[in-house]
């Protein structure tokens, strides 16, 4: 942490090992919240991770207790100055942090929340946005801005897409925690477990993930968002093409022949 | 009840206190059923509240044991007498009907249903229309039409959208009651309380929505559902420009500017 | 099973009583294999089976202990040595394929997977492009293709409108097998019985549908995939027009009449 001595650690810490990416929020005092250097600092790690090939997954998590608390509402507040109001300044805020958070969805490579602490607002919507989520035991949620006059209406497009109707409304309209367990019930997240199992939990589930073929991952991953928005009909067109191109890739070549054949699993190639 | 000598009490009567509307289906020897004098009192009282700023929240329910047993059966037959069998009747009817539950999905409040006994076909339809839904232990829930052969279509509307797909095929297929537990679990409702806190429950909760600012519980409302139309990109551009604009409002900057002082909530406004 | 002496039973045999059409898929010794022959002989039969009246309902079912493993893989590599790697060979099958399941969603009928064993890739395709399923508790499923390299990206599209996105997501990045028990809970199915009494149950959810008005149940399954893909106001519109015209079918006149009457209910005519 800082001491005012030494140069502040970066707002986003990257550590690579095993082909896991774990991408670290380093703001704890502010319960990581998103501020401008925090959206710039995982905007520029997120566009690099997309172009390198030696990641195969990403963990995102937070330094100290918790997830993340959303957006710096110290620095919003301080821009109450500005000729328009701020008015401009929010909706170019919103729109970095939405930019940010679609790049987590059109990141090539798999991206695993890994949750302690809190995670609301803009935080909460972070872990919707990932493909997939663990929590410790006592996680909690919210989409909190109704409390303070500022409706989560960013956090509720990911979260909505999450998560049943109902469900949702209740979050955003009554702003309380839900425990982890519940979030679980909901779909939020794929696993609960004890608070000092998080880290190894996340490292198992993304080394399965660095253990399959990435260009069947990469191309799979990317199929999903795009098809989500599709009729039926069309979600079928897309994706059996996209199937057959997937067959084209020396990874299905072999992964298909080695099975046939009841060989072991060749090393991924990677194309 | 209506004794024949006294006039007969309004299909629905409206109740306001502390902010919070009650509107009750006052038919229960019919099981509230949607008769046409009911629709059109249903639509009438959403179309004043939309327009009272004194009423924040809406708690929707039935007089009696039940919730309602939807459309008037008996009412339609009769119309089987007329020149085109019925068939232009009963598209004004259910487009009526169709615009009633728009109306509760419009309104600028939240609506809760709160529901005892029996919620069946387009009352099963009201319970998935509004925003949130309280149940009694022994509350049941059916699209039951296709017992007497009319699929429940519109319900299904409004179910589908609220439930996994396979859950709503199998009630509508079926037609046959669910248990509260299970409507919960599916996401229809969002609390199951025994019978006799049915009503405390439903207050408590329209209580903390009164609490809210109401500026933001209506720009937040409104667009939860505007996006769920929406590509995530659209939603997301959609979404960031609502969030600015909430931030504009006088509740925004003083509910925030409280948070990141330390001091007490103001008073919301509703601008 | 074929011993070389005798034909080869037909990769599909169906079995029609009581209005039950059983569809079996019979090559257990390739776990029902979705082969080019297998495709055809399902087509062939949904084709047929539209057409026909004394058919209410479909039970879709695989010989011997699994349910279905998904593509024919061997068939797939065979391929390889076309000119173009098997390019245009994919694509057909990955339509062919995407055809049939879609002939499942459009059947006039409902269909319910009677599931027992594995239901993998295409086979987990076919689960969750079925109108409901009944699973064994043994039962497992999964959409295992990435663990050879190859993306379960045509089983995604019926998947990820069945369970939410999070849970579709871990099946399909992590390729391992779900209990009946979690697939119950996240909605891929209705109902996990024990081994002995899975074909019981099934049969008993088919009569309940056979019990039911047959062009009710035809004009509301057509209904429920139509309006899924339309916007809350437009699918009101089609939906209204829908039930009006189920109102002028006599078996809607014959069922309602004797719902208010009080009389028993009628014998369904299905028009």
């Amino acid at each position: 942490m800082h001491d005012g001595s030494t140069p502040p650690m970066d707002p986003v810490t990257l550590e690579v090992s095993d082909g896991i990416a774990t991408l670290t929020m380093e703001r704890p005092r502010s319960i990581n919240a998103l501020s401008e250097e925090m959206l710039a600092a995982l905007q520029a790690q997120l566009d690099d991770i997309a172009t390198r090939r030696d990641i195969k997954v990403v963990i995102l998590r937070g330094a100290g207790d918790h997830f993340c608390a959303g957006h710096n509402l110290k620095e919003m507040t301080a821009r109450r100055g500005d000729e328009d109001g701020g008015y401009q300044y929010y909706n170019d805020l919103f729109a970095t942090c939405a930019k940010m958070m679609m790049s987590v969805v059109n990141l090539p490579q798999p991206v695993i929340a890994e949750v302690t602490g809190i995670a609301t607002a803009a935080g909460c919507q972070m872990v919707a946005s990932c493909d997939l989520a663990v929590a410790s035991e006592e996680a909690r949620f919210a989409t909190s801005g109704i409390n303070i006059g500022l409706f989560c209406s960013t956090p509720m497009v990911a979260l909505s897409r999450n998560v049943p109707r109902k469900a949702a409304m209740e979050m955003l309209l009554l702003g309380e925690f839900i425990h982890a367990d519940k979030a679980l019930e909901m779909g939020l997240i794929n696993r609960v477990v004890p608070l000092e199992q998080v880290a190894e939990t996340t490292r198992e589930m993304a080394a399965k993930i660095v253990s399959k073929s990435p260009v069947a991952v990469k191309i799979g991953k990317r199929a999903f968002y795009e098809q989500a928005e599709m009729s039926l009909a069309k979600a079928y067109e897309y994706a059996g093409r996209t199937m057959a191109d997937n067959m084209m890739a020396r990874d299905a070549e072999r992964g298909i022949g080695a099975f046939v054949t009841k060989a072991p699993m060749p090393e991924w190639e990677g194309e």
